[in-house]
C-alpha cells in the first residue's frame, strides 16, 4: 500500500488533477492527468510495476486547433461493471466482463469550451481507453490528421512485431528487442502483392511485447468501426510508441461527425503469458450483438478446393488466356488449360470427401469466370461473383451436396476492387441464398480499388463492415481474407466468423513460414479474433504436388492436429488434399473429431515465439481437446488435466511426434495412442523440434 | 483544284506516308501523315483554310514506352458510311449520318511491332478521329499517363471559354481571343462548391472558336465511355491546344484494358455560324441504341418545387439542426423550421398547377431526410434516397398525382458521394417504381467521395453511365447536375434525357448569368446533348421572394419564353413559381404550348455571344414555334417561315418585348399578337436589349 501511495505521490507530482482508479483485483492502476501545458496524460501499473509510462493522448486535426493540449478537466466519473454474457460462439460458453471506469470530461478554453471524453476501463486482464466526441456547438464535423496517443514503454522489450504497413499483414514476425526494429526492418519487408509501410521504425497491432521483468503487454485496438485502423510509430530513442492511422487517399486519416467515438486502444498485461491467451478484453470492449435470430451463424469444419491451387498443382484459371472481358468473353468458346480444379467432377469428389467424414462445407475457389486475368492489373470489373466457369455446374453441385448433407462454401474474391464489390453484392449473395451457400470467404489481393485507398483506411474499414451487415441480411457468414484485422466485431456482428489478416497457410507453398510461427500468432494476431488459419497439411513437402515447387511446411504432421486446438476458430478447414488424407486417416481421425466452438478453454502453459499448450471442453459434449505446439526446439510439453470433472476415468487419444520426428527431415513421423486420464494425470509429452500433439478425450463407456 | 493539289504537296512534303480523304461534299480534307521521327500528325482544312495545322497524335504511357514517336504504317483501310436513323427524342425526327472513313493502323518497330488504329470519320459538318488499341500480345492492359493530341490553330481565334477544371462546368463563359486567355483566366475562376483548376491556359470542351477569316471551329470529344474526360491545354505561344485528361486520385489518367479505343476528337467546322447548331455529328459518333423498348422514354415539361429554395425564400432542410445523422435523427421530434417547401399540402398546390396547364411532371428537391447537413461536409452517408421528412407523404402525392395525370419527379441529390449512391441505388430506384416515379434528377454537388477523384475523373465517368444503365432496368430516366458534360451518349442510352453540366438558370439567383450567356451555350454545351437549363423566370428580380437576395436574372420575360426554343431539351422545365405564371398567364401560355420534341430544326440566324434565332417543327404536329434571343445589345431579329408547308396559311402568336423593355430597367415588358404568315413571310422582329421573341405557329383552321 506504501509503495501504492508513494507512486501515487510521484505521478501526482508531474501530472495536475491526476485521477486513479484500479482493477477490480486492485492489480491494475490506471492514472489520468493533465501536463502542465494542458495535455492529457495516462499510465499504468501492474502490481507496481509500470507498464506505460506517463503518455499523451490527443488528436491532431486537419483544420483549426488542434486536441493536444490546453485542456482542462471539466467533471469525471468513476463507475463499475459486472457481467457474465454468452458470445454466439467462441473459446467459452460464457464470458465475464468486469471493470472498473473512470470517465473524464476535458474541455479546451481557447475553443470556446469544445469539449471531449476519455474514458477508461480497467479490467483485471488490462486497460481500454477511447476516445468520445460529443455533438455540441463546437464541435460537429472534423477531419483527422493524426491520432497522438503514446505508449511510452518502461524499457527496450522484447517485441514480436510486423512492419507498419497500409496494405498488408501476411509478413513473418519479427522477435527482437525495439531498440533493433530500425535495423531489422529492411529484410523484414518482403515482398507483397499489395504492400505500403510508412517509417522505418513503423509496427502493426496485435504488436507482443515482454519486459525484462518479466510483464506480458500486449497493444491493440477494439470496436474498429468507421474510423482508421491504428498502426504504431516508435520512437526507438525514447521508446515510445505512438498511434499512427492509415490515411485515405489525399492524406487524410479519419472524416469523423459527433456525436462518435474513437475505438478502444487496449493494452492487455499479465505476467502469466497465458493470462494473454485468456484475455477476453477486446471482445468485451466490444457492443453487444442486436442481432435478434442467431440460429442461422454456425461454427463450421470445411475442406476445399484450394491447396491444390496454392501449391501449384491446378489452376484458379479455366484457361490460359491472358486477358479476358466478363460479358465479353465467350468462355464455352475458349480452350481449357486441363487444370482447372473447380470442375464438377472434380468437386463432387471433395462432396463425397466431406460427406464421408462428417464435415458441414465444401470450400471451391476458381469456379467463377474471371481468373485469368484477375490479378495485379488494376483491373476494376475484375469478377462478377455469380457467372460460373463452364465446367462448374452451380445448381447440380447444390443438388448433390445438398443430398449428402453438405453446404457449399462460396468464394468471392475481390482483387481488392471493392467498389466492383459493393456494384455487385446484393446480386452476390442472393445468388448464394438462391444455390444453397450460406457462408463465404471473401479475398481482398491486390491494391485496392477506388485507386489511392488503402486495405486499413477508414474507406475500406467500412466497407467490410457494410459486406458483414448486408451479409446478416441474407444470413450469410462472411470469411474475409486480405480485410483488417480483427478487433472484437464479432461480438457486435456474430455472422464476422473469421478472416486471415495474418501471414497462413498458404505462405507455407510460398517459401514456408517460420517454425515459431504459430507459437506468436495467439498471442499477436489472434488477440482480435480468430483466424482462418487452414492447417491440416499432412503432405508438408509441395513438391510431392508440384515438382516446381519446392517449398515445404515448417511443421510435423502432428503438429498440425495440434493447431486445430491452438489456433482457435469457429472455421476450420482441413486444407490438404482428399488423397493425402486417405493415406492417413488414423491421423486424420483427429481432425474429424476436433469440435470447433467451446465451453471452456484452458492455457495450461504458454510462452510467445516459444510453445502453447491448451486444453478446451467442446461445447455441450463430454469431450476435451488439448493441443501442444512448439517451435524448431523440441522440448516435453507439461500436460496436465485438472479441468476433467473429478472422480470419472477418460479416454485419451493421444496423436504425438515420432520418436524421429523433425520438421525438416521426418516430418510425417507419428504414433497414434490411447491412455486413460483423469484430472489427477500428469503427462509430459515430447514434442519434436517443430513438433506437436494432440488429443482427444472422451469419458470411458464402462460395459 | 490547283490549290487543294499544291496544299497537298506542301503537306506531303513535311510528312512521311500522307494519306488524305475529302468529307462527301469535299469541302474538308483531313491528312494524315508520320514525322520523321514517326509521330503520327494530321491536319484539316475547309474550302483550303486551314482549320486545325499539322498536329501530333499519340498517347503518353505511365510505364513502359510512349505511343509516341517511331511509328510506321502498316496499313490504311478507305470506306464510306451512310445511314439515316431516328432517334427517340430528338431536334430532328430523323438524322443523316454520312461519312467518309479512313483507318490507319500503326506500329513501332522498337515495341515488338505493338500496334494501334487511329481511325478518321470526316463529315460534311466536321471531323471526328479516335485512338483504338486492338487486342495483342504485346498490348492488354496499360494506364495511360497522359493524351497527347493536338489541335494547332491556325491563329489567335477568338474563343468562348471555360477555365479548364477537373471539377465544375460551371464558370461565366469567356470571350476573348486565345492569347488572352492566361491574363483572364484568374477572374474567370469564380468560387464553386467543387473546383480544380490545372493550368493557367486550361480549357474545357466544349470550346467554340471563330477565325478572323470567318471558320467556326468547335473542339469536343464524343461517346466518352470507360476513359477521363479531355480538356484541353493551350499552348499561348504556338496556338496549340493539346488534351489534357482528368486525374484520379492517384494521379493516373486512365485504366485501359485492350481491346478498347479512346472517345471520339470532335472538330466541327464551318464558315457559317448556323450549322455548327445544326451538326449532328456528335450524335452520330455515338454506337446505336441496344435498347429494345423504349417506348417508357418519353420527353417532360415539369414544374417543381425548386426556385424558391434557389432564391431562399423556403428551405431544402426540414428543420435548422447543424448536424444530422440518417437513422438516428428522430425527424418526427425535431422542430420543423417552418420553411420547408417539399410538404404534402404544397406539393399538392404544384400538382394542381400542373394538371392544370398540360404539365407531365412535378419535380420536388428537399423531400428526403439529410438536408440540414448535405453540404460541403465531405459527408459520406449524406441521404439514402428513400426516406422521406415528417411532412412529405411519398404514397399520397403519388396518389393525389396520379389521379390529376400527373407524375412526380424523383430527385437524388448524391453531394458528390457517389460511393454512397451506389450502395443505395438499387433501392432508391425500386423506391421510384413502387411510388410511381419515372424519372429522376441527380446531383452532385460538392466534392467527389471517393476522395481524391473528381467529378470527370474515369471512375466518375464510369459511375455515371453505371447510373444510367442501371436506370433502364427500372425504366426510369435521368437527368445528372453536376455530372459530366455530355458527348452525345444519348444516341446508345436514350434514358439519359438530360443533364445540367453547365451554369444554368439556378446562377441568376447566384449573382446572375451574362446577358450573352444564352447565345453561348448552344455553340458551346449544347454540342454534346441537351442541357437542364430550367428557364420560364418571369419574375427576374428575386429580391421579390427574397428580400436579402438581389440578384437578377439577365433577360427579359420573353426571352425566357424563346429558350425553350433556342435551349434544346427534351427536357424542359417552367422553372418559376405558380403564384408568379399566375399573374402572366398569356405569357404562360407559350410555355404551355412550346414542344419537346421536333420533327425538323431550322436555325435561321445566329452568331456565338451575340443572337440566335431558331424554327423548329413540333414532332408530329401541324406546329411550329420559333425563338429569337440576342445579349445587351438589343437588335431587329430577321425571322423567315421558309419551312412552312407552301401555300397555307398560319397564325402565329407573337410574344415581344414590349417597346420599352429593357432586361435591367424593365424586363416585364411584353406584348402578345397574332398574326397570319405564310412561307414567304418576312418579319423583322425587334429585340430588346437582353431580350426576345417566341413565336407559336399553327394551322390557320377555316370555319
Amino acid at each position: 500500500m506504501k509503495k501504492l501511495l508513494s507512486a501515487f505521490f510521484v505521478l501526482a507530482a508531474v501530472v495536475l488533477h491526476a485521477q486513479q482508479i484500479t482493477s477490480p483485483d486492485k492489480n491494475l492502476v490506471l492514472t489520468f492527468g493533465l501536463s502542465a501545458k494542458g495535455e492529457p496524460t495516462y499510465a499504468l501499473t501492474y502490481k507496481n510495476k509500470p507498464v506505460i509510462k506517463t503518455s499523451k493522448l490527443g488528436i491532431d486535426l486537419k483544420e483549426g486547433a488542434d486536441m493536444l493540449e490546453g485542456f482542462t478537466v471539466d467533471k469525471t466519473a468513476q463507475s463499475s461493471f459486472d457481467e457474465t454474457w454468452s458470445p454466439v460462439w467462441g473459446e467459452e460458453k460464457t464470458i465475464c466482463n468486469h471493470y472498473n471506469e473512470l470517465l473524464v470530461t476535458l474541455s479546451q478554453k481557447a475553443e470556446k469550451g469544445r469539449y471531449i471524453n476519455v474514458r477508461f476501463k480497467l479490467f483485471n486482464d488490462g486497460l481500454g481507453f477511447r476516445y468520445e466526441f460529443p455533438e455540441q456547438k463546437e464541435l460537429t464535423y472534423f477531419v483527422i490528421k493524426e491520432e497522438k496517443t503514446q505508449f511510452a514503454m518502461a524499457g527496450d522489450h522484447k517485441a514480436f512485431w510486423l512492419p507498419g504497413d497500409y496494405d498488408t499483414q501476411e509478413y513473418s514476425t519479427v522477435t527482437s528487442k525495439l531498440s533493433e526494429v530500425r535495423a531489422k526492418m529492411k529484410d523484414a519487408v518482403t515482398p507483397n502483392a499489395s504492400q505500403q509501410t510508412f517509417s522505418p521504425t513503423g509496427l502493426q497491432t496485435p504488436l507482443m511485447l515482454k519486459s525484462d521483468n518479466g510483464l506480458y503487454i500486449n497493444i491493440h485496438e477494439a470496436a474498429l468501426i468507421d474510423y482508421s485502423c491504428m498502426s504504431l510509430n516508435l520512437d526507438d530513442k525514447n521508446m515510445v510508441l505512438e498511434s499512427w492511422l492509415t490515411p485515405d487517399a489525399i492524406g487524410d486519416k479519419g472524416y469523423m461527425q459527433a456525436p462518435t467515438q474513437s475505438p478502444w486502444r487496449t493494452i492487455v498485461v499479465s505476467d502469466k503469458a497465458p493470462d494473454i491467451l485468456q484475455s477476453r478484453m477486446i471482445l468485451n470492449l466490444n457492443e453487444p450483438t442486436k442481432y435478434k435470430d442467431v440460429s442461422w451463424i454456425k461454427p463450421i469444419k470445411y475442406v476445399g478446393v484450394w491447396w491444390e491451387m496454392i501449391t501449384g498443382k491446378s489452376s484458379w484459371a479455366y484457361n490460359d488466356l491472358t486477358s479476358v472481358k466478363l460479358g465479353e468473353t465467350d468462355y464455352s468458346k475458349t480452350k481449357p488449360n486441363g487444370k482447372h480444379a473447380a470442375n464438377t467432377a472434380h468437386v463432387k469428389e471433395y462432396i463425397d470427401f466431406a460427406a464421408k467424414h462428417g464435415f458441414d462445407a465444401v470450400l471451391v475457389e476458381g469456379w467463377n469466370e474471371g481468373w485469368e486475368d484477375w490479378f495485379g492489373k488494376s483491373k476494376e470489373f475484375v469478377f462478377d461473383f455469380v457467372t460460373p466457369y463452364p465446367d462448374f455446374d452451380v445448381k447440380e453441385l447444390h443438388r448433390y451436396a445438398a443430398s449428402k448433407g453438405v453446404k457449399m462454401m462460396m468464394h468471392h474474391e475481390t482483387s481488392g476492387a471493392a467498389a466492383n464489390y459493393e456494384r455487385h453484392m446484393d446480386k452476390a449473395y442472393q445468388f448464394m441464398v438462391d444455390n444453397g451457400y450460406n457462408s463465404v470467404k471473401s479475398g481482398y489481393v491486390g491494391d485496392i480499388i477506388p485507386r489511392g485507398e488503402f486495405h486499413y483506411s477508414q474507406s475500406m474499414i467500412n466497407h467490410y463492415l457494410y459486406a458483414i451487415k448486408k451479409a446478416a441480411e441474407y444470413k450469410i457468414m462472411v470469411n474475409a481474407h486480405e480485410a483488417v484485422r480483427p478487433t472484437g466485431l464479432s461480438r457486435t456482428y456474430p455472422n464476422l466468423i473469421g478472416n486471415e489478416a495474418a501471414r497462413g497457410t498458404e505462405y507455407e507453398a510460398f517459401g514456408g513460414n517460420n517454425a515459431d510461427h504459430t507459437t506468436i500468432l495467439p498471442f499477436t494476431r489472434l488477440m482480435g479474433g480468430p483466424m482462418d488459419y487452414t492447417p491440416g497439411i499432412f503432405e508438408t513437402k509441395v513438391s510431392v504436388y508440384n515438382p516446381d515447387n519446392n517449398s515445404f511446411v515448417h511443421t510435423t504432421l502432428v503438429k498440425q492436429l495440434a493447431l486445430y486446438v491452438t489456433m482457435y476458430s469457429p472455421l476450420q478447414m482441413a486444407a490438404d488434399l482428399p488423397e493425402t488424407y486417405n493415406k492417413h486417416l488414423d491421423a486424420f481421425q483427429f481432425i474429424k473429431d476436433v469440435a470447433v466452438d467451446w465451453d471452456d478453454t484452458y492455457v495450461l502453459e504458454a510462452e510467445p515465439g516459444d510453445y502453447i499448450t491448451i486444453a478446451r471442453k467442446a461445447k455441450g459434449k463430454n469431450e476435451w481437446f488439448v493441443g501442444a505446439i512448439t517451435d524448431e526446439n523440441a522440448r516435453t510439453a507439461k500436460i496436465t488435466f485438472e479441468y476433467l470433472p473429478k472422480g470419472k476415468t477418460y479416454l485419451a487419444t493421444v496423436y504425438a511426434d515420432g520418436k524421429d520426428a523433425d520438421y525438416v527431415k521426418n516430418p510425417k513421423s507419428y504414433a497414434i495412442k490411447t491412455i486413460k486420464v483423469n484430472s489427477k494425470t500428469k503427462l509430459d509429452q515430447k514434442l519434436a523440434t517443430g513438433g506437436g500433439a494432440a488429443i482427444s478425450i472422451k469419458e470411458e463407456v464402462k460395459k
